[in-house]
């Protein structure tokens, strides 16, 4: 059974209490902190030059999730990228709105070729971006559903580097280059709140303290997706976001 | 009937899914974005200065707001509102606690005069620092609730920018210079929450998308409090911000 | 009883509308401005260099929270805390994440030594982080619930530093460095929830704008245990964090 599995992959989560270093945005902060500690996980969130190295150190996984870039968080995200590769912290990267500037698009392709991610997680569009194909994006939206597209972007971005892909959308496509897995389902409202998307980036991030990445990338996905169908008395998209993190913590056998 | 006129107004931008460019404070970048996606347009929230520009010249309206500003985060303002004004992308302004200090009080008077938004959203004591008349303000919230003040305020600003100004209060006043309307209203609680202000602000914005300034401007003060007296099961601030989007979201006709 | 005099301590701040400066992380802004707003107090985040001081001169109470540090924040909170010493404007200071990285262990032991806050909420890793004694740290949370030694680190503390130690944790400890205080109860749910640390922070920063630092930080923490336990209707963290501020309003007697 698929609740029975997220919750015990839920209970090792909680068990070891692993330390998530996130390098984030603005936006999403505290709903993605909100969620680390849902799943049982510690969140830090620290993005200063002078101490994301040391950070990185310390945690069992670091995300790196480029939703509000400035040139120091980039050069702060390099540091932090870097000693968490020389000492095998594995990476999750969320290229957000990879494709909506030219200032983004090179970032995120910076960041994907020297940092060696573990896992990606993005949207369709996002992904084309990284594969330098053209992709419709407006803003941080992917306006794409194109399940077909999205199993060829996330097998050709597993290959190209080296990593696991997971593509979030109506279907949610997992690649480890040599097979793709899809997952269908969750609510319709994950589209109208913002950072469902980076939520499911810090799924896969808490699960990869104990997982393998193409294992943590499934689950995490099938988190979000799996807890947007629990929601209950939900009259939009405010009461969604809260039911959500409510689900999250009830599949792990929290209340 | 005031909601099916909003309802018709929503369905406009859900229909054309507007890129919302939002230059905005930390405090209230959650809720805006969430607001943006319940009304049915598309946020997205960057403040770099390498690609303000870009994403400015690609959004269907620039959104201002200096609510935690920083001299970095003015100069992006500056470059993303003039490749907006040259492009013709309406700007909505907000000067967050204009009068609170002499460096707010500045910035929102150079970026009024330099870019000529096409609405100014804020309370009395902001719209008052902004003619730099004398305003009793408190940190970043109005103390001052006096219609007729508000009204004079608004023809005046309207008149002196050669803009639509929104003042919000007990009763919401907007002006294009000539003719003043009024709007009453609206959940006590709009005050016990933080980003009200901002959260109308935003809503304006959307409506700017397909409408022009006088009417977004109308119609976004009265999304806000037509949606807090549609509010449900509310027991205090935290859940009355939930009910809020999921009113808005109903409006939409959505759910 | 215990709920009737932080209502009649709420209804001073109620009646005084003190204005708190927040210079503080950015996972927290939005739930501590809201908290603020819920007790009846107004918050003003700001952190640019330019301002802060003079936003600190006209506040109530300062607060600085080092949980997203970057240096030119710090150097800004420098700013902001020498103005508030010489005005004996009080300051309330949260050392979030001491310890967990030396860059925030030797900012925390700047700003308290340079500022002499009037209050210090931590909890006991960041305490004993002060006290340069070994904590086990990981993150921003606090691995430790030893009352024994919360006791002596917050005595430890108010000592040193010449301030009222107030540390939190599923018994909380408040100290002026003579005699010691402890408040037991609150929801587990408190450790489920990003920011409830912060928040007990805040709520002592409000109290401080009418009270004597002892005081203000028993209601502090007393309002935040006591709002846990009048939560209604929580289904997990998600609800949990709206009905505690619904709860935190109720108290005060709105609604």
């Amino acid at each position: 059974m698929q609740n029975a599995r997220l919750s015990a992959a839920l209970e090792r989560i909680a068990s070891t209490r692993p330390l998530i270093h996130h390098m984030t945005n603005l936006v999403v902060a505290s709903v993605t902190a909100n969620l680390t500690l849902a799943m049982g996980g510690l969140p830090i969130m620290a993005s200063a030059k002078e101490e994301v190295e040391e950070i990185a150190s310390k945690s069992s996984v670091l995300l790196l999730n480029i939703g509000t870039p400035t040139s120091e968080q980039l050069e702060a995200m390099k540091l932090a990228g870097f000693m968490a590769k020389e000492l095998k912290v594995p990476i999750v990267f969320d290229p957000v709105g990879a494709g909506a500037s030219r200032f983004r698009t090179k970032a995120a392709n910076d960041l994907v070729r020297e940092l060696q991610p573990s896992v990606i997680r993005s949207n369709l569009a996002e992904a084309l971006s990284l594969l330098e194909e053209d992709a419709r994006i407006l803003g941080v939206e992917s306006l794409e559903d194109d399940e077909e597209a999205a199993k060829r972007a996330a097998m050709e971005l597993a290959t190209r580097f080296g990593c696991v892909a997971a593509i979030t959308g109506r279907v949610d496509i997992v690649s480890d280059g040599k097979d793709v897995g899809r997952t269908t389902g969750g609510s319709p409202l994950l589209k109208s709140i913002t950072g469902s998307g980076c939520m499911a980036t810090t799924a896969v991030a808490c699960f990869l303290a104990n997982e393998a990445p193409i294992k943590a990338a499934a689950l995490g996905l099938s988190l979000i997706k799996t807890a947007s169908e629990l929601t209950l008395e939900v009259k939009g998209p405010g009461s969604f976001q809260v039911a959500l993190l409510d689900a999250v913590y009830r599949l792990r056998g929290g209340l």
